[in-house]
Parts: structure tokens; sequence; C-alpha cells
């Protein structure tokens, strides 16, 4: 018999992962791999920290290279070859080999299109020109490493991940750096609230913020580029990074009249076949499902790209041991100078736009003992169903133990957990690190407490004059940043000053973080006022 | 209506958080809180770090005093107060103040006991000497800091979390540190292996370790206390710290008749109610149930106390919203200088002695992206049901990232997942803070390939010379350091050298870290040899 044949379209996480997999269950395959690009198997997560030095050496981001896939996995990978037709009915893929421009057709009995997505060009004026890049591959860096000098004005557009860490990373090169961003802050996956630390974390940095603004062109003067944004201000650079975005870089699958979804991505099964049986597909290309609630969803990350891969490849040659890739939650997160932020399964952002129902529980805690040196603040919002009190996201921010909390809760998501079940999860406490209720211990009491009726949140000031507030924080707190409008009375000495409050008037109480107007709205309840606390406190609200 | 009268015997952890958060749900009740101490609510987690003066300022560790616990709580602490006996019968409590030989009864509706645990003294000769110390409360702490100098010699006798956060800061303050251990490694709780890289800390800091070693007799000369151990070696020091466990504080429980344990724990239901429904008990005094097998435990740790402490407290007043104890799963980190350890569920030595049946798979992996500055190796252990794959325990050890995994790890072990779960685990990735593939989801993978039958590993080198080792290490790695008896077939060119190989014999394949070993099995496999994979690779094997 024949050795199978594998061809293999796309050589960095999900194509790569898929024939690294496929080899280890099948030795006698001919595997072969295809990369339009001149490298394999690269990283692309860490591209922009080299930008900024940060990886000071360029080499480790060549996780492999064709020689090491040929050594340890007896895999023919080419670059600088792009496959340019599928022929299915012949069950062969037109090759064209960019160094010699030549052409080639290899035959296959089973394919993987692992082609990822391509950053997205907005259709503005002056976009092609050679001060604007992209971020994709290690060419793309390796241009923008040789176009950008200490002392350069860098515009980055959009404000997502990636714009973020090259937008950090240029400032580490020493460029002046704005940031343009469409939307009202800056990651707009998560919260306006939760972005706030990153804003300060730009800002403290000297990083201009061009918020609810956009590029409507861009006019090269010869010397400079200026960006002209829609609020008419005018923005000059001598290099513009654009990170508004990726789509999935499919025309080779629609070419070939695979199904592709409403966004142009890959239409694949469980165990991502395509609805070519004899062709998989993985990664950023394609549309999986949510793990969460099921319907079709793009998470275009490294996590899910190099699983979904790896998945394609236990179909083909494990059968029945075969387990489905079972969706993609979401997870993400990103670093902004000592700031990192980010959320997993949906975010309120996700579940408005969904037009979904949700409880929201927005706490503030320590990252380790509060008593043990370098203890820093850090804030979790979780998101909840609010018939049966299941998880369905999470957001985080601060400068420690962020990722931690944001692991614990992805789990609790796929575990399906209630907001009662994350009460009790026992997690490693010993001073250096972590606490004996945890931040996401707290953050499910917290959620508890507004589903049993102790405590109504609010997650902004009230507007309404009627409303009163009182901040319950201490006075020289209060006397040093006082509320507008609020009347201070310290929780330590609010039941013997319950007779300042009028009894007619709803009131909200405040303090820093939450939890000690959380205490006050206890006290008053039972009180009988009419009580609300301000949820996360007010640090959250603070720029 | 009379006010609730609630007693709290115990002003900590489980003692302290019952009366804040029956505060919080009762505004009228009387709540009085008894300890025996000089101090309530402090952090007896942070004893050992003041010793060293890593936290070097004494007052952050009294999170409450009687005076703030008034203010914030109306709670009435009373410090210096000993409950001598419980007369159930006529539902009140005999209460010695022991600053003024004075004593009282005080009644109660209900009575919650949180008397804690005490470090177990043994019946040794000598033992009952002002230079040997335990630590359990900041008297103990500030003793032991009165009686410590620079230069001294310190015996710690038993290596679980408080010996050794002990030894650490004793080395901190400049003492000559010494640490016995009766058992062959140090923290018993996890297998051996997992406890070379704190042994290997120890060492680098100087800190000698007495191994399978014990105490028999202390002999005081006046001006140094000479430890006569087992082993026939004489230590002597001017300071002993006695940390070989602790045993519950609970004679008063037993004078009461309330129900205790075999091993001398209250029994508590669900919801920390004791014997006599009037009386909760929580924290280390009680025994609750293991969260994954059932049956009685007692895990003595924070988090399970401060959180028992609220159980009780919504059972009194939250009736039918409130919700039970789940149980404890045991949950522990320590840190020893720069390494971390820790376990979460049934561990290996708790399987064993159990005599259950489990499946083990042990990684190394880096605690995030491998080409990010500061990448360090972690090892994690993960322990399953056979039959099922459910995930039973973990064991991690490493200098970064060891709280995360564990974190993770006892999530999902509270939500019985299995190894499969584990492999789809959507964990935050971005260089600074993961991989796209975890260490947790690696574990996953290699569980799966084990249950898959896609390799088999052992966790020790052959002892048998019929068996091959087959070293995949590269040559310079396997030069430097090779394996007794191996033959050293680089992983890059083992499928160009199988006939170097004994097809009659069975091999086992061997590396730094187990992963190139499970690559070179199943190349071994496929070709018809009978190979197992040395799990974990040589990097746990070396001292
Ligand atoms: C700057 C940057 C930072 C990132 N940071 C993170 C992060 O921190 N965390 C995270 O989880 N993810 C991050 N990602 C996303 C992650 O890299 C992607 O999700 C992942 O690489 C997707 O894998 P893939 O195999 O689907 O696609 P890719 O990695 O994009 O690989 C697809 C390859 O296919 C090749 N190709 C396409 N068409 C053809 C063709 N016709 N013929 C031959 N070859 C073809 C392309 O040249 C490309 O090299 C980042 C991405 C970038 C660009
Ligand atoms: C040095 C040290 C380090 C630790 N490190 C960690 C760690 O890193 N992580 C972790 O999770 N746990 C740690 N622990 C364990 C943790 O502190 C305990 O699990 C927790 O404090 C138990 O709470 P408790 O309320 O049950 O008992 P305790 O905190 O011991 O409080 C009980 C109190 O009751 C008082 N009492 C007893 N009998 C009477 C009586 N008859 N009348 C009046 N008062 C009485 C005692 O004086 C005592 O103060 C550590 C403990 C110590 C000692
Ligand atoms: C380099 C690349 C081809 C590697 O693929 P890979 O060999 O599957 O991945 P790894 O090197 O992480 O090894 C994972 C394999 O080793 C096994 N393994 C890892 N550590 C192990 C250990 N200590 N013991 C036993 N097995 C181990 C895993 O189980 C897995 O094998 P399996 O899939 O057969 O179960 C692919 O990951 C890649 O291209 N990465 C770079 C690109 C990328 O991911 N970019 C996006 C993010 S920056
Ligand atoms: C000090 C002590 C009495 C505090 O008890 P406590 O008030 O229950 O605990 P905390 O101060 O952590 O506050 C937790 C409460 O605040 C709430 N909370 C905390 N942060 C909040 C926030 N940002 N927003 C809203 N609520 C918040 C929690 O929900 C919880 O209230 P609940 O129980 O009514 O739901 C007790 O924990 C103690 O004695 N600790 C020291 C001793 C000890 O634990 N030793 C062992 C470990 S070192």
């Amino acid at each position: 018999m024949n050795p199978m044949q594998i061809l293999v379209i796309g050589g960095v996480a999900a194509g790569a992962s898929f024939a690294a997999r496929a080899r280890r269950l099948d030795e006698t395959a001919k595997i072969t791999l295809i990369e339009r690009g001149n490298d394999v198997s690269f990283a692309n997560c860490g591209l922009p920290y080299h930008i900024g030095g940060e990886i000071p050496v360029r080499d480790v981001l060549a996780v492999q290279t064709p020689a090491s896939l040929k050594a340890m996995l007896n895999v023919d990978a080419r670059t600088r070859c792009e496959a340019i037709r599928i022929d299915r009915d012949n069950k062969r893929v037109l090759v064209r080999n960019l160094s010699e421009q030549t052409e080639e057709w290899i035959s296959y009995d089973k394919l993987m299109l692992a082609p990822g997505a391509r950053p997205r060009i907005p259709a503005i004026a002056g976009v092609n020109n050679p001060r604007i890049h992209t971020l994709r591959n290690l060419s793309d860096m390796d241009r923008i490493i040789a176009d950008t000098a200490p002392g350069m004005n860098a515009v980055v557009i959009g404000a997502g991940f990636i714009g973020l860490e090259t937008a950090e990373q240029l400032h580490r090169k020493g460029l002046k750096v704005k940031i343009v961003q469409k939307g009202p802050h800056v990651l707009p996956q998560v919260d306006a609230k939760m972005a706030i630390p990153l804003e300060n974390a730009l800002a403290g940095h000297g990083i201009e913020l061009f918020l609810n603004d956009e590029v409507t062109q861009f006019e090269d003067s010869g010397k400079i580029l200026s960006c002209r944004l829609a609020s008419g201000k005018t923005l000059k650079a001598e290099i513009v990074i654009l990170s508004i975005g990726i789509e999935p870089d499919t025309g080779l699958a629609r070419d070939a009249d695979l199904k592709l979804g409403k966004r142009g991505h890959i239409v694949v099964n469980e165990f991502m076949q395509t609805s070519d049986p004899d062709i998989y597909a993985a990664g950023d290309a394609v549309e999986t499902t949510d793990r969460f609630f099921g319907g079709p969803v793009s998470v275009a990350l490294g996590g899910p790209a190099n699983r979904q891969g790896r998945v394609a490849a236990d179909h083909l040659f494990l059968r029945e041991k075969a387990r489905p890739y079972p969706g993609s939650l979401g997870t993400a997160i990103v670093r902004v100078f000592d700031v990192a932020a980010g959320s997993t399964g949906w975010t309120e952002n996700r579940l408005k736009a969904a037009g979904r129902q949700y409880g929201i529980t927005t706490v503030n805690d320590f990252h380790h003992a509060s008593y043990f040196p370098g203890t820093e603040m850090l804030t979790l919002t979780i998101l909840w169903d609010p018939d049966t009190g299941i998880l369905l996201g999470a957001e985080a921010v601060g400068t420690q133990g962020v990722d931690k909390r944001l692991d614990v809760l992805a789990t609790a998501i796929t575990a399906k957990m209630t907001v009662e079940d994350i009460c009790h999860l026992e997690l490693a406490y010993a001073p250096p690190f972590g606490s004996a209720k945890d931040v996401v211990n707290i953050a499910g009491f917290a959620a508890c407490n507004q589903r049993d009726g102790l405590v109504r949140t609010v997650s902004r000031l009230p507007a309404n004059a009627g409303v009163q507030i009182i901040d319950v924080r201490g006075k020289p707190v209060a006397d040093a940043s006082p509320v507008p409008g609020a009347v201070n009375i310290p929780m330590t000495v609010l039941r013997d000053n319950l007779d300042r409050i009028d009894r007619t008037r709803p009131v909200v109480t405040v303090c820093a973080l939450g939890k000690n107007s959380y205490f006050a709205s206890r006290v008053l309840k039972q009180n009988g006022f009419d009580v609300s606390s301000l949820a996360g406190g007010l640090s959250t609200l603070i720029k």
C-alpha cells in the first residue's frame, strides 16, 4: 500500500501542529507542508516584543525551521511556496514556488488548510503607502524594525491586542507613539471600566490616545505621513501601524467551493473537517462553535489554532478514540507596560450586543495576602446568568495575578460552574501566592449576595440629585478626593450617625473598592433605608 | 424580643469570619468573641515572614483588633479570655479573664467553636525547654524573634509547610539552619520527585537537611541545646523550632460531650453544626468531608477556616438560602526561596496510602512562552482515575506559575473534569503570561496519550540490565551528563539509526524533560519496538 499523502497549506500554528501530531500518530505518511512566507512555525505572538527589543534575539521567534521539522518530524516543509489552486476532483493542489517562479501540482489523500488570517486594510485614501505597516509575520516585523528609530513619530491605528502591544514596544524603542481608536476606549473587547488602567498606563508613558476617532485619509509629503482624523485633527508620523483587526485568508477555500461562513471563515465540523471530508481546516481561517452557547464563532488565537490542528490529526488517525474540538471560549490577555487585562467567555460588551440578560459583579481585591510585601490590587468582573447563576464570562485588570484569575474562571466557565460554586473554590494560599479568600471567591460571595437580595448594586454614581450619596471612606481620604454631592460618614461611625441620613430618600453608599460600601449598605438596609452600593468602588471610575 | 446572643470561642480565622458574616446578616444580634491569646484576627500565615523580616512591619499581621471589630462590626471581642467550660444544658460558657484572673458565665443562644489547633509536641526527653519553640500566634513569633540573632544555630524539626517557611526565614535573619525530617524528603505531602527542587533550594542556601532521621532526646548544657538524632548524630543549637504537625484544640468540646472524630476533631454536618444544633464549629478544629471522595477529612488551612465560618453564619441567618460547605479538597502551596511547590486534591502519597488505583502523568514545560524573557521550567504531575480519566489530584513545583496551575487544576478537580477536558482548557495566552499550549493542556495530552496506548511511561530508570536505555538528547548534553548504561541516539537522527537498537530487548527512551523521549517512543513503537518513555525526563531525577 502506498503511504498516505498528507498536504498542509500554511505552516505556522495550526498547520505545523497538525503536521507534528500527524507524524507522531503515523510514521509512514508522506507529509508535505507548504508555506507562502519565508518562515514556518514562528512565534507570531512574540513579534511585537522583538520590535521593542524586549525579546532581544530574533532567532528565538523561529520556533522551528524546515530543517528541524525534517529532523524531528520527517516533514517536508517548503517555504516561499504558495498554494494557488485546489483541484478537489483530482485531489491535488497547484503550488507556486515563489523563489523560482515555478509551479507544480501536488497530490493529496488528505489536505489541511491552515492559511490563517491577514490584517484588515481599511479603504482609506492613501492607505497604500510604504510608511503604513501591518504585523503578521517575521518579514513584517523586520520591515517595521528597519523603518523605525528612536525619536520618530508613530501612529498606531486600532487599540486591540496587537495594536496595544506594538504601541508599547515602539515606545520602548524610543518612538513617540500615538494611538487612534474608533471606539470610546482601548481594548474594545472589555468594558470601559476595565480599560481605564490600561489607558492610565499608556498615558503614564506619554502615549497619547485619540479615542472616538478614526483616520479618514493619509497624505504623504515625502518626508512625513499625515493622518487626517474624523475629528479634524492631523497626526504626523514617520510610521503608521494598522491594527484594526484581521480577516480570514480563505480565497483558496472559496475558489475551491468549500463552505464558508458569513464572514468568510471556513466552516468545519467538530473534527475540523470542511464540507469536503478529505479536507480539514484549522486556525484563524475557520469558524468553530462557541463553547458556551453553541453557534458559529471564530476565535483567532494561538491556543485554539494549535489544538484544532491536533484535533484534525487525531480524527485522521485515532479513529473512534478521536475527541471532538469542544468549541472556543475566547480567553485572551494583553500586557501594556505593567498592567494586564483580559477576558474569558462572554464579555459584558458581547452580552449586550447579543441582547442577552446577565448579572454582573465587580470586585477589587489584592492579588495575594494584603499584608505580604508587593501586594497589588486587581479588579475582577464576573458575568452570570440571572436565572441560574451559571458563569458566562469574566474580565480582569491589574498588575499582578490577572492571568491566574482568568485561567481559573475560564476553567470554571468551561465546567458550567455557578457563582455559588466559585465561592468555594479551594485555591492555593500562602502569603506570597494568594489570600485565604481569593478575589475569585470574593466575586462569588458578592454575586451570591446580589442574588440573595442582601445587596443591590449600581455600577455608576447616581445622576439623580434626589439620591443621597454616602461616602463611607475615612475622613482624610474623603476630604482629599471628595465625591461631588456626597456626605462623608466613615463606616466605623456609621451606626452612630444614622440620623444624619434622610430616611425618605434613596441612598447610594460609596467607598474606594466596593467592600465598605457593601458593609454600609447592609447596616442601612437592616435599618430600613432604601440603599444601593457602588460596585467596584470609586477606584474603578477614576482615570 | 431579646436580641439573639451569639458567642464565639476563638477569634482568628474561622471565629472572626463567622462573627463578621453574622453581623452583616444581622444587625441586632449581640455578638461576643472570646479569645485566649493576646490578639484576634491576626495573619497566622504571615508569622514566619516577620521572623526573617520579609514582612518588615509587625502591625500588618494584626488584620483586626478588638477596637476595629467593634467599630466595623459591632462585635464585642475580648482577648486574654479563655472559655473553660461549656454548660450546654443552660446554654452558657464559663470564661476566665486571664489578665484579671476572674471568671464569668456568658449565656448564648448560638455558640461557635473555633478553637483551632495547636502544635504537636512529641514525647521526647527534654522537650520542655525554653529554647524549643512552636509557632502558632503573634506571641510565639515575638518570642522566636527575641531569642534569635544572626550567627546562631537553629534546628527546625519537621519539614512541612510551616517548618520550611520558618527555616527559610531564620536563614534570612542570618542563622545557620538545619532541618531534621523523619521521612525521606521534605514536604511529605508531595511525591519525592516533586520535593527535589525544594531540597536543592535549601541546599543552595546552605541549609542542611537530615532526612530519614528524628530527634530522640534534647540535652541542655545551659549554653546550648543538643538534639540527639536516631542516626546517632548530634545537632547543637541555640534555638529549636518544632513543626511536626498540629492537633485540634478540642478539649473543651470533648468535655462538653460533643461528638469528636477519630483524631479528636469536632464532627460537623454540612452546615457546620456539631452534634448539638445550637453549637457550630469551624476551622482547624473540625473534621469535614473530603470534597472528592466524601469521608471525614480535616484540612487545616486558612481558606477552609474562613469559608466554614461564613457557612455557619449563613446557616444561622439565611435559612433556606444557606448553602452547605462542599467539603475540603486540600489545596496547599509553599515557597522556599525561589521555588514553589504544592498540591491539590489527592496526592500520589495519599492515593498510595489509601490503596486506590490511579494513573499518573508527569510533564515539564515552561511557565510562559519559551521564547519570552524570564521563562522558567515547571514540573506538573496529575493523578487520575484509570477507569474514567477523572482527575484526582495534582502536584506542581517550579519557580514561576506554580500557584496558577494548582488553581486551575483545583477548579478542574472540583468540576470532576477528566484528563480529556483539560486538553482543551482555553487558558489566557500572551507571551508574558502563558503558552499557546499551557503545561496544563500538555499534561492532558500526555495523559490521553497514555490512556490511548500511544505511549507507555515509566517513572524511573530501569534497574534491569536487560532493558536498553536510549538517550535521545543531543550529543553534547548526553556527553556532559551521561546516563549510566544508556546509548545516545539524538532524536534528530533516530529514524536513521534504528539498526543500532536491539529489537529483541525492551527499550526505555530518556531525555531531559520527557518530551523528546515521548517523540522517540512513538517512532520506535511504530517500528515494532517494545518501548517505554521516562516520564518527566531526567531533570526530575537529579538532585
Ligand atoms: C502580532 C501578533 C501577535 C499575536 N499575539 C497573540 C497572543 O498573544 N496570543 C494568542 O493566543 N494569539 C496571538 N496572535 C494570534 C496567533 O498568532 C494566531 O491565532 C495563530 O498564529 C493562528 O494560526 P494559524 O495557523 O491559523 O495562522 P497563521 O499563524 O497566520 O499561519 C498561516 C500561514 O499560512 C500561510 N498561508 C496562507 N495562505 C497560504 C497559501 N495559499 N499557500 C501557502 N501558505 C499560505 C501564511 O503565510 C501564514 O504563515 C498574534 C498574532 C499576531 C500577528
Ligand atoms: C505559622 C503558620 C503558617 C500558616 N500558613 C498558612 C498558609 O500559608 N496557608 C494556609 O492556608 N494556612 C496557613 N496556616 C494555617 C491557618 O492559619 C489555619 O488553618 C487557620 O488559622 C485556622 O483557623 P482557626 O480559626 O480554625 O484557628 P486559629 O487561627 O488557630 O484560631 C483559633 C484561636 O482560638 C483560640 N482558642 C482556642 N481555644 C480557646 C478557648 N478555650 N478560649 C478562647 N480562645 C481559644 C486560640 O488562642 C486561637 O487564637 C498557617 C498556620 C500557622 C500557624
Ligand atoms: C512548533 C510546533 C510545530 C510544535 O508542534 P508540537 O510538536 O505539536 O508541539 P510541542 O513542541 O509543544 O509538543 C507538544 C507535544 O509534546 C508532548 N509533550 C510536551 N511536553 C511533554 C512532556 N514533558 N512529556 C511528555 N510529552 C510532552 C505533547 O503531549 C504533545 O504531543 P502530542 O500532541 O502527540 O500529544 C507548533 O507548535 C508551532 O508551530 N508553534 C509555533 C507557532 C505558533 O504556535 N504560533 C502561535 C503562537 S505564538
Ligand atoms: C479579618 C476577618 C475578620 C475579616 O472577615 P470578613 O469581613 O468576612 O472578611 P473580608 O475583610 O475579607 O471581607 C469579606 C467580605 O467583604 C465582601 N467583599 C470583599 N471585597 C468586596 C468588594 N470589592 N465588593 C463587594 N464586596 C466585597 C465579601 O463578599 C465578604 O462579605 P460577605 O461574607 O458578607 O459576602 C477575618 O477574615 C480574619 O480574621 N482574617 C485574619 C485571620 C485569618 O484569616 N488567618 C488565616 C489566614 S492568614
